[in-house]
């Protein structure tokens, strides 16, 4: 069914598009206050150690230093994502966990002089002993790096659902194998960066990069000792999130500590260097996987031990292991799953979410022995994923509801536009460069509940002239979120776009929402935009059914027209609708609306419950190009379909699409960070291997569309499942290339070369 | 009956007092934008010219200089109050009307090279002739100051109620004579500033000094040729306001007009010299009065013909002339009256609002009279004020209706506290110093329908910590209206003030009000309040009852207590109660409420409607020391007596009152500004003789409590009906100490002198 709205399903060009473009959009660390200080943080060289003793009387000389704070200037409260998570204070006040921790800050007349300050400052430490790997640590006798809690365990999961042994059973073929993942970055362009300011009273103002003003405020004020209401955000331009900003990081709190002991506004920005010294950032995992499958390629059972490195504390640990897991049995449908998932300690930089949040890992190596497996059955990768792909009126084995499911679709689509069945297994080779073609499968949550309360709200206000203001809590870091609010906004209105008008988030000002995480804002934040116009319509239809001599339930609004929904002819201009709900009544119009995820919250430690009131799906098929003689991969082509539902602007939905595949490709082929004994040696991100523009494929895009239910147009998720299926994809196509099978990454030249030549070998033997 | 509130009623500290006097507080002048140039205005030196050329070659050629505008840069769209009194341009194009009238701005690096800039503009003027003296400008063949108006009448009103001439026709006395009011300034210690930022888009933001944004952002975008929602308006902390920043000025609008030609934000802040020499400031005033009195005191008509220098553009003129006719029968009861007002134009800084609004100056003319004729007729002042003094229930002879009305209670207890039975008519003498006694009454609006939408709104958020922020857009300019609605928000929802937060005015995120004028924010604004609060109430109710076992209905709100009105003990705290309905029903609490100032326009060419849904009343009695030798006036006491309903905040009343008599006060025995053919000569507040707090009086304040039934918790107006009375009652308390009669103002010391002796003079003959 083709639908015709006026705005939404258009690619309209983004509402903060100018701005950012001409460079007039403002980021935090673009904010200048009267007074000013600026902020410099001091950086644990060890991975483990005992904070003795802070001297700051040198750097309290320097002229131009107007303050120093350590640890002891926080209230030594734990905060935390959940109640027994509660591991960080503002900043550590008796010993550090890793290189790069934030142990004191300086406030100063200028960067300059804040950056010399804190190299004056002396710190005694006790060296601890250090553990920096995963599975080291959770051994006996590892360093204890939180007493809290035995063997290093931040947090695990075990999830058991059917019976795993019986589908193992029942099984004709039986594989097991480890694949191992990197941390990587978010590789977000505008560092973290804020001004905060503290006062009047006992409350502090902060102007921050973040992604999720609302659980920033939380947790901030939870390190503070204050309430949330205390601590005021105000969002400037985000550039980019991708998980990263949903944090109050120990810049956050230097920068409260060094206002609430100057009086004055404090901006801390810190450099690309200071990003790869702190956290967080994706966890690195260990991931073991035995598969279960019948001989016509339908998959019986599961069973998978997780170990995530943490680092140094728990972040959002616990929903980042229950994840991997909960997701197993979708999009490919497994009826028996066994799950143990662990995300020990380490010294290290802490971990937590990041697009796709833990889940690309998990598809990375299920999907990767499938392909094995497959290859074994002599099954085609596609007609494997075809036989288990997960249809709508299903539940999966732990209880997710699928409600509007295009999966099948989504594969068909993206082999017919890969000619999947002519290019698969040829190895077409030219010179010492070979091709392939590899495939995987994602699906996402539309927004979830994470606890607490995590309703989306909107608050609209009608202009006098007929323009209307949104109020919303949604955040925009990048994505789009407010182009497609605004979009929603102006078709349920009848309004133009340039009508419509946005308001950057303040959390004293602007309604709850819990922000950008979890897919959510589209799907929560559209609905409650969609709510509030509702309230709206209410409002003037009240006003203006008795001049149009009919009841308000039987108006609608068109094109800046209110009319009787059975003769659009007999109606009135919107704005002269306006002016009588004003005038008549005496009163401006303001509507109201919120919507919730539309669940119950899912048991994260047991992994049961239906996340999410509506699921994304997607398939990606990558082409990649090998040179046997260098070991670099190319990858030269990729078809990206998802079923989002109904996309609201086609145009962002692509860059989310795009954004996707040069995201997770670049962990497959080139982001690394190297460590030495807990030091980050990888300092640039030229060095790490983020790609750019000219190393982007050529993608092509598939929208299909379901219309789900519940999702405002029909739309859900687009924004980072797509990222889900990247890893597998890739490693996938390398294998159809080279037959090289990859089990870790990331790939460099060097070792694949290695293991072309391992395969040579064996080949030989 | 004594009321017994939590937090209403009490003289609770300002919300923003800490702020404020530890310079904290930030206003439009303190701010800092990234790339922020600084702009300076280009004057007239001509009372009347034509704009033959301007030449900015030599300005922008100075390093630094960024941009020059004049008027060719605005869009010239005329703006005004009124549709028929349009007459200004953003800035004037053709012809400038007064010296100091905006004819260039330049935008440059920094103040200094902005102000040497506006040096070197080259502006070559056709000097036209120009006329200064109202009478004169009203009379044939005066230079014709607008084209669209005949003999420069830029309003006029003509009342006539009852019958004036069967009026004096039963009277036994008829007096008439002729008072002379001077014009001043606001006083405000703030001067006018603005930031403007242009963009992104068709769109300006500007972060100005302003106590009525809603009303500036109409009148800025007619003037920009723009929708008023393309005009952003958000209110830094304001230095007061008393009527003179309500309008757009041309720094405003040079701001803009800079900012658009470079793309930066731009910042103007006048100089106090600059204030003297530009629009707006309060009428100066010839007042012609003819009263008609029974032999008991009774007052039987009155006739007025008031002439009101208007200056060069009408501002809000109409409204200026309206109220002094309008308040004529209030609060001293007149069943006849006649009342013929003007307001030409003439070549001087144009005229507006000032607290009071016209009605001082009314007052002085008709209290004084009144007390001529009280003499002759051997009555006292305070009992002919008694005698015709309104009660509750009665109409006024244009349709005021009286609700609460302590008018008698504040003269009654007035007059007790200031022993004026003992003190009135002694002429206390000593040394070369007499003393005396005067009294007056006065009576204002609580808020008014000024066209348009008129009503005030407010929405109300919960915080999950209990705590609620309020948005309004109501305007604090430092007379407490925030500190009086937090009150109120706290009252009516069981918080304590620190748990009650307000956001500064966002013409984009805040509801839209009026601002701050007509002494309508407790009265109007509180009740908005109060109806968002009802609607927090009822969600929090609903979300509670099942627990609490009853209906919503049965739930009343304590301190931090939600409970079942019958069985006060039978509730739960407030968190739990705010965290039910935030996890029950998955939502955040949003309360939103509005409020009308209650009555139906007001005719203001003819003077008829009920101008207001309740009125204040007060007296006052000045006791004045008079230097014979010197003239100098030294006012010692004043006893303020005010019926404002109920004070919300009883230390904020005071302060009202207080100010009001020391404004008040300074018009009669100081403030001036001196003109020689159009050039003001005082640009200075010490020549100008704005009074210091040494040179208070001591005041003493009675509050008269009505407890007015449609007033938030019984309030009405108290911030400056009290200055009504203020010009009449320290010139009958000079009469009173020296048998002058002063019938113009200022009176200063020679003034003064030489009618002692024209009065010793007459005495000898």
């Amino acid at each position: 069914m083709e639908k015709n709205y006026r705005i939404v399903g258009k690619s309209v060009p983004r509402v903060d598009g100018v701005e950012k473009v001409t460079g007039a959009a403002r980021y935090a660390g673009d904010l200048i206050f009267p007074g000013m200080l600026h902020g410099k943080i001091l950086r644990s060289p060890h991975p483990h150690a005992r904070i003795v003793s802070i001297n700051a009387e040198k750097a309290l000389r320097l002229p131009g230093v107007r303050a120093v704070i350590t640890g002891k200037d926080g209230p030594g409260t734990l905060f935390g994502f959940l109640p027994q998570t509660r591991d960080r204070l503002a900043l550590p006040i008796d010993k550090v966990r890793y290189i790069g921790e934030e142990v004191a800050a300086v406030a100063a007349d200028t960067p300059e002089i804040a950056a010399q300050a804190v190299e004056l400052i002396d710190v005694h430490y006790e060296v601890l002993p250090a553990v920096f790997d995963p599975e080291e640590a959770m051994a006996e006798g590892a360093p204890q790096i939180h007493s809290h809690v035995k063997n290093n365990m931040s947090a695990e999961t075990h999830m058991n659902f059917g019976n795993v042994e019986e589908g193992f059973a029942q099984s004709d073929l039986i594989r097991e194998d480890t694949y191992k993942t990197q941390e990587i970055l978010h590789g977000f362009i505008e560092p973290h960066a804020v001004v905060a300011q503290w006062g009047p009273g006992e409350k502090v103002t902060l102007w921050a990069s973040k992604q999720s003003p609302y659980i920033v405020y939380r947790n901030l004020s939870r390190g503070l000792n204050l309430n949330p209401s205390q601590v005021r955000i105000i969002q400037p331009h985000v550039g980019g999130g991708f998980g990263g900003k949903h944090e109050p990081f120990g810049l956050d709190f230097a920068a409260v500590l060094l206002s609430r002991k100057t009086g004055r506004p404090v901006k801390i920005v810190l450099d690309q260097e200071e990003i790869f010294f702190s956290g967080q950032r994706r966890h690195a995992m260990i991931i073991h996987v035995k598969l279960g499958l019948k001989r016509d390629g339908t998959i019986m059972a599961c069973q998978m031990k997780l170990i995530a490195d943490g680092g140094a504390y728990a972040s959002v640990g616990q929903l980042s292991i229950y994840l991997p897991g909960a997701f197993l049995p979708l999009p490919l449908r497994i009826p028996h799953v066994k799950y143990d998932a662990y995300r020990p300690y380490t010294n290290k930089p802490f971990a937590g979410a990041l697009r796709g949040h833990c889940i690309p890992q998990m598809r990375f190596a299920l999907e990767g022995l499938l392909d094995v497996m497959a290859e074994e059955l002599g099954i085609d990768p596609l007609d494997i994923r075809l036989k288990n792909a997960v249809q709508s009126g299903e539940t999966t084995v732990n209880g997710f509801k699928i409600t509007s499911c295009g999966l099948t679709e989504t594969i068909e689509k993206a082999a017919e536009s890969a000619q999947w069945r002519e290019k698969r297994g040829k190895h077409h080779r030219s010179g010492s460069k070979v091709r392939g073609v590899g495939m995987a499968t994602n699906s996402l949550c539309s927004g979830a509940r994470l606890g607490g309360h995590d309703a989306s709200s909107a608050i609209i206000q009608i202009h006098e002239d007929g323009a209307a203001s949104l109020l919303t809590g949604a955040t925009d870091v990048g994505q789009g979120a407010m182009t497609v609010l605004c979009q929603i906004l102006a078709e349920e209105l009848g309004l133009d776009l340039k009508e419509v008008m946005t308001s950057p988030i303040d959390s004293e000002m602007t309604p709850l929402d819990p922000g950008t995480y979890g897919s959510r804002v589209t799907f929560c934040s559209g609905n409650a935009v969609i709510a509030a116009c509702q309230d709206v319509k209410q409002q003037i239809f009240a006003a203006v059914a008795p001049k149009l001599g009919t009841a308000s339930e039987s108006l609608e609004i068109g094109d800046h027209w209110v009319y009787v929904k059975d003769h659009p002819d007999q109606g009135m201009p919107w704005i002269k609708a306006v002016r009588e709900a004003f005038y008549a009544k005496g009163q401006p119009v303001i509507g109201r609306g919120t919507a919730t995820p539309g669940t119950e919250m899912a048991n994260f430690i047991t992994g049961e419950g239906n996340l999410s009131a509506a699921y994304s799906f997607g398939t990606q098929i990558a082409e990649v190009e090998v040179d046997l003689e260098t070991g670099q991969v190319r990858v030269l082509k990729f078809i990206v379909s998802h079923d989002c539902g109904y996309p609201i602007n086609p145009a962002l939905m692509d860059g989310q699409l795009h954004g996707s595949v040069v995201h997770g490709m670049a962990q497959v082929i080139g982001e690394n960070i190297t460590y030495m004994d807990g030091l980050p040696l990888t300092t640039t991100l030229t060095e790490y291997g983020m790609p750019t523009a000219a190393d982007a494929p050529v993608i092509e895009t598939i929208h299909v569309n379901t219309n789900d239910e519940k999702g405002p147009y029909g739309a859900k998720e687009s924004g980072e499942g797509s990222m889900i299926s990247t890893l597998a994809c890739v490693s996938n196509a390398i294998y159809d290339a080279t037959g090289v099978r990859i089990k870790e990454i990331p790939v460099n030249p060097p070792a694949l070369l290695r293991a072309l030549k391992k395969q040579a070998a064996e080949a030989r033997r």
